[in-house]
């Protein structure tokens, strides 16, 4: 149901502004190609369930700011799958943009999901102008330079990685945006919500690491041992793998208690013990296999 | 003196939200690199100066304005010169970004910069929330995808080329914007500023296809012949050189002629003329060469 309500969303604002004029259609395909079909949609899933918990009183504003936050992601997705980057020929279990529509596409897709994502929220305006302004900012803060994802990614680039500012910033950023956008776009103070954003961020990074090693393609829909073939620091390196999942059970129970009181308080504390459970099981072996 | 303007706007909402928190230092380099030293900055000055023709009654509002439009054509630049567009090596008579930073820098600092040009006009949010929220759609419009310079840049790479719509997404749309961004800025409506700004784009298009032809290195910092060399269309391509010079000079004519009523109208016909006569001086041979 909340699914729905999130593809529908996106596909609301994937062109804000029809196409009426004539465009490139090799863009424009890309663009539909890095965002549809998706991957869980779990960023625009907490977004959505936290502005549901904060009484969701302007749900236009909500599916707006879900929507330019998955726009987000799958901007910085086909962005690191380029050449100079991760290199990537597959990404939920197809080719990547690049490799489908060559790499000048992909890094015009790229950008234009990035600016596509403002005038998304910006769509709103008339609806409520302060808390657009606020999406705006909060959405701008987690995706730019110094503390977004652009940075996260750029610290893999530096001699010295100071690691808590690059986990914060490539995994944590998008997670710490969906709880404060989702308070912001229901008219909440987003401060209180800063943690449990975080608190999820760490525990994705941790589930992600742990896939990296236990998981093989077929699974994830990318290859898998990318962590170590590309140097990057990794739960799993730090901890071992009985550590790394040991670390992702106290974070989770930590994410639970960090919710700040809200009127659907009790009903995303449930949200996030699902999904808590889903990220428990992925790396297990599957039942049958 | 409008110049000192523009490099202080630009200066203080570069890193919207000053880094205090680590962040990555070749990164941070690469974005100042790519903005400073500047090169004409003639669409912030085009903004600024139609804000103060339309009373400029919000300075700070009209900086940012000015500021973010300026990210976004630098931001331009560094994609445009990566090496799966037009492979520069030289920008601004310096090493493009990519050559000086490498490849994942140069493709960060472009994304960047676009995410930081929405905070700066955000953080006007509370001066004029209107007008900033006008602001982020009418950038973002002329931005991305289909209207705007990432649409542009993508015509390049279709089978077949509407030349109206290249034209006007890829060196119209920032002056457009421009133009109409000014508007905004001083709390005017900016549709009848549309056609000002997409005769002057037209305008700038023209001289830039002379200079390709006419020009060598050491004139304009970039490698001369590049339009030929990458197939482009141009308007010399297309008219001759002696065609396209008189396409220019009707163009700057219309321009001038399309300038709305306002109480600056004088003050900005008089910048405008000043433009067109460097532009026309652009491509001459100098006096003493």
């Amino acid at each position: 149901m909340l699914n729905d309500r999130i593809e529908k969303a996106i596909q609301t604002h994937i062109c804000s502004g029809a196409v009426v004029t004539p465009a490139p259609s090799k863009l424009h395909k890309s663009i539909d190609y890095a965002v549809f079909p998706g991957g869980a949609r779990i960023r625009p899933l907490i977004l959505i369930s936290v502005a549901m918990a904060c009484g969701d009183d302007a749900p236009s504003v909500t599916d707006a700011a879900a929507s330019a936050l998955e726009m987000i992601h799958c901007a910085s997705l086909v962005h690191d799958d380029l050449p100079c980057f991760d290199n990537s020929a597959l990404r939920r279990g197809k080719a990547t943009v690049h490799r489908a529509f060559g790499e000048t596409t992909a890094v015009l897709a790229g950008d234009s999901l990035i600016v596509n994502a403002f005038s998304a929220v910006a769509s709103q305006g008339s609806v409520a102008p302060h808390r657009v302004i606020d999406l705006v900012t909060y959405l701008a803060k987690y995706t730019g330079f110094p503390n977004g994802i652009c940075a996260g990614q750029a610290w893999e680039d530096e001699a010295t990685i100071d690691l808590g500012a690059y986990h914060l910033s490539k995994t944590g950023a998008l997670f710490i945006a969906a709880t404060q956008m989702g308070a912001i776009a229901a008219g909440h103070d987003p401060e209180p919500w800063q943690e449990l954003g975080a608190r999820i961020g760490q525990a994705f990074q941790i589930a992600d690491d742990l896939l990296d090693v236990l998981s093989d393609t077929s699974d994830t829909g990318k290859p898998a041992g990318q962590d170590a073939k590309n140097g990057r620091p990794s739960a799993v390196t730090e901890y071992g793998v009985e550590g790394a999942q040991q670390l992702l059970r106290n974070v989770l129970g930590g994410a639970i208690a960090s919710i700040p009181s809200c009127p659907g308080e009790a009903q995303l504390a449930k949200m996030v013990q699902m999904q808590s459970r889903r990220m428990m099981s992925a790396y297990q072996p599957h039942p049958n296999a």
